[in-house]
């Protein structure tokens, strides 16, 4: 079924591009992400979406917590990079970025970001390959003014790449 | 808890803008969305976030299918406006609105749309004000070249608001 869709679609949908980070015990990760949504605006709610086999995932599982930054459009590949196309399991991808300690013990990432948010996990959906994590705000501080960077300016402009983990992922044939 | 929060944050988070529809029976209908993410890539599977108060949430409740077209950046906003502010419970929002038959019997919307998704609910998730609806899609069709109508176009450009019952809304103070 999935064969005969056309796959040109999906990338009219558009999406930001953030840094969702979470912490079980003492470690600590961090990745890229572009779906993250606002779900409700009474308690608000937001949702990320990642993949199963991804360190955050794993994280994030076991602690319940997660954060999201939104990245500037002025962030480089050069910052955006490891945390899109290198493993938290292999490096520590915060060791030399900007960060705040929320108040569950997640890290927050500053560096360039406009934003970010702490978020407690309520509920959350086994999708296949990928989760679907779905939490309460606990805390949201605005970090800088400037412009979002989103997902077709990081592809447009950047000439970033998707990794093959992406929910957005599409297979070249 | 939610009073402390800097609702500023929310404004940073990207979206585009689509027309979500759908059919129970001989009832149609069709609403604005901009919470609408591809959550996997095998098989291609879409969340859309709906209001419990809005009759497209009725129609996929009852249905479990929908429909996403994803808006042009030259849709106006006497084409938006209907959509966004008058309940399909009231008007026949599709009526006046070009749109094909999908394999469900869902309407899909051409006018004004770059392509459109069908989809069949598989999973949802009730978010208190709002549900998570996540499917499978059924098909995919572009429509026309074109560049996506983002939340922030239609916010900056286009001046529209959003209602009440978007789950992006942001009380004012």
């Amino acid at each position: 079924m999935t064969q005969e869709l056309d796959r040109r679609v999906f990338r009219d949908l558009s999406y930001g591009l953030y840094i969702v980070t979470s912490r079980a015990n003492d470690r600590l990760n961090g990745q890229i992400v572009n779906t993250v949504v606002q779900v409700t605006s009474d308690p608000a709610r937001v949702a990320v979406v990642i993949n199963k086999k991804n360190f955050t995932h794993e994280l994030i599982a076991k602690s319940g917590v997660f954060g999201v930054s939104v990245l500037a459009d002025t962030a480089t590949l050069t910052f955006i990079g490891p945390f899109g196309f290198r493993s938290g399991r292999d490096i520590d991808k915060l060791s030399k970025v900007a960060y705040k300690e929320g108040v569950t013990g997640c890290p927050l990432v500053t560096e360039n970001a406009l934003s970010f948010l702490e978020v407690r996990v309520i509920s959350q959906i086994d999708l296949g390959t990928h989760t679907i994590f779905i939490g309460d705000t606990l805390r949201s501080e605005v970090v800088r003014e400037g412009h979002p960077l989103t997902y077709q300016y990081y592809h447009e402009n950047l000439k970033g790449k998707s990794p093959p983990a992406a929910p957005t992922y599409t297979p070249r044939k």
